[in-house]
């Protein structure tokens, strides 16, 4: 997606200009992946225009490989953001009716040959949202990769703003997430994309207050485990949401047989937190995938995903060094020099 | 619609900015009118989110009229502009499929209502273009504007990458040119949303080196006259197109009675010519509309039309008086202190 | 006014750039009631020049009439901020001696016509501390309203580099407040521009700690309301200013009957806090014209007005849903998608 | 004064962003000097505030001594300015009323001190225009000037949108000019400041065809020094108009032997004009105090302040080893690399 | 090389801000054959450092295989770029002392394996110029290629600037240019970098005169041929430097048998003209290694460099169609929409 | 040294774009001091070419004597800053190997000369750290500065990613550290830079948790003044790094009679803070050569690099009265108006 941000802490054309990258949810665990140098393709459907063809450079300058990108349809989708602060929140407008992947056949991605030679796949809760035909594309990606041997991440990611084609979220993402390994979430995800929650006193009010319970976190872990016994592991991002500039910041996974909560970061001064979910999917996809034990995977997760609330954009634009030079305890920021 | 510009002479996304204003045919009319001083509506459907509020609120800053907008519909349209220089073109994107008044029901305007009190109407051949139901909208609006006795003005405005619902232009043009006073185009308009043209040699040619055959224009404007009685008049603006950079300007108008060729303007560092001929058709309307003599009027559309080369943006930014200064001789550009 | 800013937190003109918006203590309230969809004037006195014209399409652009608007006199008045953040307070320099509004003729603006229709008029004490014939101006406005029945708010609004024309605050808002039914200050303009105060230990050491006394202004209140008998309600504003960047915020309100401490809320990232007072204004205003009880009408100021807090430029552009989800707990900044 | 520019060719405020800069006649002779590496002092009087400590930063850091601005005051000057381009002129704004130099005691610069060591003083006839007082003090100043045996230039500079106190040009202006020994103006300043012309067809349409009859321009040198006796150069800056972008450029000279007519220079894609009346004033003393011939001095002018419109803002920011390369025949505008 | 260029027509430094991009000869090439859709690499030394990651970004983001890139050395060059307009010229300032590329062991290289699979080398002048090692560097490159039955070009590009290490560049460049098949040059470049020229009458003022005589590019190409019997190709740009705004362009190629003169183009507002000559043998090269016929190909190296001058940047952002489009006559700069 | 800075919080080069100032130990000091109204010269080395000549006018135009400034060389210094926010810290690229300072001829500076009418001289510990001549450059000029009767105040300055010719830091700074009478540093600048060290648990961890032993710090100071008899003055800036955004800050003090403990500040929103430990040197100089008492230097000296987290750049652009408004109290940060 084309992401159309108005500058500093300005509302929406305050001042007659936009800043214009790119960003989304798949998109942002590439761009993470390739900053921490694995191999990462990234798939989907764009129309053949400028803005496009733009999007496709800024992706392979951060690494990513674009050679699986099928050309098509009438337009990229595109998103506002208007970028809050202290008790005004952040707000984001989608305009991605239509867009290339909504409307996409689904056999013009060719899952059989896209997953060759790969051994990892992942995918949110965010394209199924937009269409059925791209809730179908996105199943049968899911079923081919599982059927290639592929391991496969899902991060439930739940958009209110979407899921207008008449199906509800749990309708089709019960159906997918069937032939997914690693389930990502946050409270709410779980909730509104699986139907499954912990009834547990006032959530909401917990995380606008930083009281988290988290039991209740283990609790709902164990339920969606115990609803799809496909997963081997399902992780919860927990954001303590004090301020739109001031959260905190940590994580728990469960593998069946351990619960872990990870590393708490106090961040008071957030500069950019839209993709730090992506940003901790993408940690977590890294530590799995590169061997780390689960502890200290979902410990990458968090760290990464924590400096991602410093950086402007959608991307995590932070090497494998700079998060363990964070796990290692230099949260103190002095400068490098 | 949203215009997006990317700074100074960059190709789109060059820079990841883009200069974010709003513009578009009817628009662009309507501001240029109210800067003249009239009493200006601009009409149109728009969506309820925070894009089209500051497209209101920029139209209502020039002073148009906007209550009588109705809200509706899922998203705005957008274009994109890259601008050229020298041998390079400028180069217009549009993604405006499913605007709100390419989807509008051609009910959700009442135009016996929206009419009452005016006086004139100002169409172009660009809605027509966009869907059968902006057709159909167009139309129902002309011919209750001519039942109503408003004088009625239409830029022709050919858009070749529109026109993608099933119809071609002249189909739907031919019909709706019928209830129409004042025509406005270029040489091209004429021939492809009218179909109409005069055989004289390579007029493309013509344009690019500048020596237009000012007999031809004349024929031209007496083909359209002859097949649309109801004209009252014809104008065809010349644009002779050395570069990006550097355009000869001037244009003509017949009257049934008399053919008048305006002033020519020589306008050798071109700042944006995007919305030019809405600043003719503007200054067209209001040399007609306060009685000035036709050949008058032209010139003053011209000189008006002239400034706007000068202008970022879509929007012809003048008042009356600098365009009167420019028709009593001041083109020299000297300082104003 | 026209507002010239230094870019992010520059000192001024450390960088050869001015953000340029309009903003002052009337035209603050006038756009925060025009967002809350009032139907609200502004009345003044401009020059002719771009620079006020466009000032008036500013206003104009956020909904408010500007039909009222005398134009004349030699010029704007400027204002020049320099933001602080943390020890380094932000810095006002003012350039509007001579300006249209403080050189008018108190008989250029007729308030009789100017009220006809109205039912609120809003003054401040910004206006009779620029000149004395501005000072006349408010007068005789704030009596004609009266005269007329409207309600009359004013703002106090103690500035201590103006009032240089001879005469102190308290002898000309003494007469002016005679003729107000809601009175609106912070602790410091009831006793400079009043001259009045409550004895009662270092305010200026409990501001800066927070460590506020709330029945200190329950009684600087009861005085207000004592030695103005014809003032209906009485609100004062409470901010601990910890640092530039970092505030407490809340209010109290005296109706005669009851005192009412508001919500607090705490603001650690401030963004841009000129025009905060203006928003608490306009938003009891709401309030009260609205028919809110008194305790909630306060609690709308509040909130809105801290919503202020975090937008750039003196307006507070903010709705009345934006203003109600704060109230009813929605300081959690969460993403809006 | 500050000068507030509206960026790029934007009219005002079409942006909410001013560019800020420093400029005004005698500022911009003294910045041009000092870039010719001449020890030169500016005198004027600033307010204390910080937008005039940071003109004094500025004229600083262009090697202008600051060190005899009187201070006091209150306020500076400002001048909007609207780049024009094409038939669009630029467009200058005045908001000069009640600066500090307008309102200065002429008692409070001691110029017997200031001139003390000096050889040169240079004024012109924008602070005359001003006020009475700065008519007074600039009296003052060049008959000192006189006495301590300085030579004296002066720019009789026409400005019509001041002139407001009561005085036309030519009374204050012939007094002035008396004590000069360098006259510098363009062909409107002769006759518009004192009120001198010759009789020969309309200057006004040959400035804007460009075609120049330069034996007119000698009768009007001979007129002027005719006139003032004192003179011992009149100089005449010739613009040939074609437009806002688009200028000729070239001057004579008139040393009561001879007449010189300077190499005439074409720019026809003009970055900012601003200053380059100014710029040749520089570069004729420049030229004069060095020692250079006449003619030669006067080419050396007529290069420099070519240049001056290559260079955005009110200072011409070029060495001496620029000006004479141009003048050695490299026009050709080729990298310098 | 990092580019930091001013931003608009500024001196450099006259604002706090440059604008931040990549460039040099070869990378200049190496984008505009990416973008013209062939296989291409980059091959160079830089040091680790995120500068030199981010100028491997951009050349990713533009389809440059960068794999082949070698990390070592102390710094990156740097080139500081003031835009020149009208009669001040652009100015390049190099820092490029110390570079990686500079002090890089010749060994570090691994031409036999870079060249694998390769067709085509392209080299120039500059890369010698720097220091010993890479003459030394430059040298085994051209050898090798020949071995390996590429073909090679070679852009002479004398740079005044350079050339400091003790050798002058036509003791390097005689040698190199021993290995290379197409030469391309400009006429300064034949004398200067190969210290052949052809003695016929004021070159410098042929070319800001613009009355260029061809017999003497058509004799400067075939005594170069002469000296370097391995050419198969020499091919001059042919610039006419009317001003640094506006040049004509224009060039020939000999192929031995014939001597083909261009199409001409006139460019009155350059945009950036830096990296034009590149933009022209990337053109050529595409030219000839796709088959063209030798007058196609130059006419395609000429209208692809012409675009250049009509964008910011060093890199040539065009598209073989927008390429083609010119040279089927498109120079009209219409709107493409 | 050239700044070059990625704009608000972006990684560097995310944006083509870069902030451009200059700074740098010595010179932020000098500036510092300038502001402070102290007659302050500054003595480097700088190469002929516009870079350098724009950083001599940004010092003169903060009122820095340049004249002492010598000419010579190959380049100005550059470093990159890209700024921190929350857990991930600024981040420093030096670019100053061969910089004309680092390979400048002891002998080119005569600071017999130089030390002429001067009282005080204040070096840093990167000086030396540069290269071997730099740093026998640095010995020259403190031997010089004693013997003539300077006083010498030294910041050690330990940068680890410096000191790379082949000594180490303790070696050359013991020697020069003899001829200081004010030495300042922080924790690390001790140990690192001088080689003492008072061994006392984990000072990193205490730095980041802000519990910091102050009676550590005293020892520290002993142990410095111990080793050195020369010194009257051992300070000793303590920062308690939270984040990059938030810090705790203070100093001490120690005279050889008594120890002092400065006021210490919550800087929560860190705008830059680069050169605040340079701040906090000129203020410690401004407070002893203007004899406050030594406690209130110390709280000079702290409270004026207080405000330095405040400003955007290397420079502390605050005058006296601001430092003593906070030193009074006023860190509340209200509103001047």
């Amino acid at each position: 997606m084309l992401r159309l941000k108005s500058p500093g802490f300005e509302r929406l054309l305050q001042s007659p200009v936009l800043e214009a990258t790119f960003g989304g949810g798949e998109a942002n665990v590439a761009v993470s992946l390739a900053n921490f140098s694995l191999n990462v393709a990234y798939v989907t459907v764009l129309p053949r225009n400028p803005i496009a063809d733009a999007s496709i450079a800024y992706l392979r300058s951060h690494n990513v490989d674009t050679s699986l990108i099928v050309r098509g349809g009438e337009r990229m989708g595109i998103y506002f953001l208007e970028p809050g602060a202290n008790q005004l929140p952040s707000q984001v407008i989608y305009d991605r009716a239509n867009s290339a992947i909504a409307t996409a056949d689904p056999h013009s991605l060719n899952w059989e040959r896209i997953f060759d030679g790969a051994s990892w796949f992942h995918v949110t809760g965010i394209t199924p949202a937009i269409s059925q035909s791209a809730a179908n594309l996105s199943l049968k990606a899911v079923r081919t990769a599982k059927e290639k041997g592929l391991t496969v991440s899902c991060d439930y990611n739940y958009r209110k703003k979407l899921w207008q084609y008449g199906k509800t979220a749990p309708e089709v993402m019960a159906e997918l997430v069937r032939y997914v390994d690693v389930g990502i979430a946050n409270e709410e995800d779980c909730q509104r994309a699986l139907g499954i929650r912990v009834e547990a006193g006032d959530w909401e009010q917990e995380v606008e207050t930083g009281r988290l319970d988290y039991n209740k976190y283990r609790a709902l872990c164990e339920k969606v485990l115990e609803a799809f016994p496909n997963l081997k592991y399902q992780a919860i991002t927990l954001r303590e949401s004090y301020s739109a500039s001031h959260n905190g910041w940590s994580a728990c996974l469960h593998n069946r047989q351990a619960f872990f909560l990870s590393t708490r970061y106090d961040i008071t001064d957030i500069v950019d937190r839209v993709g730090s979910g992506d940003a901790f999917a993408a940690g977590l996809i890294y530590g799995l995938i590169t061997g780390m034990n689960d502890e200290t995977a979902l410990n990458f997760a968090v760290a990464a995903s924590c400096l991602k609330h410093s950086i402007p954009g959608d991307f995590n634009l932070v090497s494998v060094d700079e998060v363990k030079r964070l796990m290692a305890g230099g949260a103190s920021g002095r400068v490098q020099r």
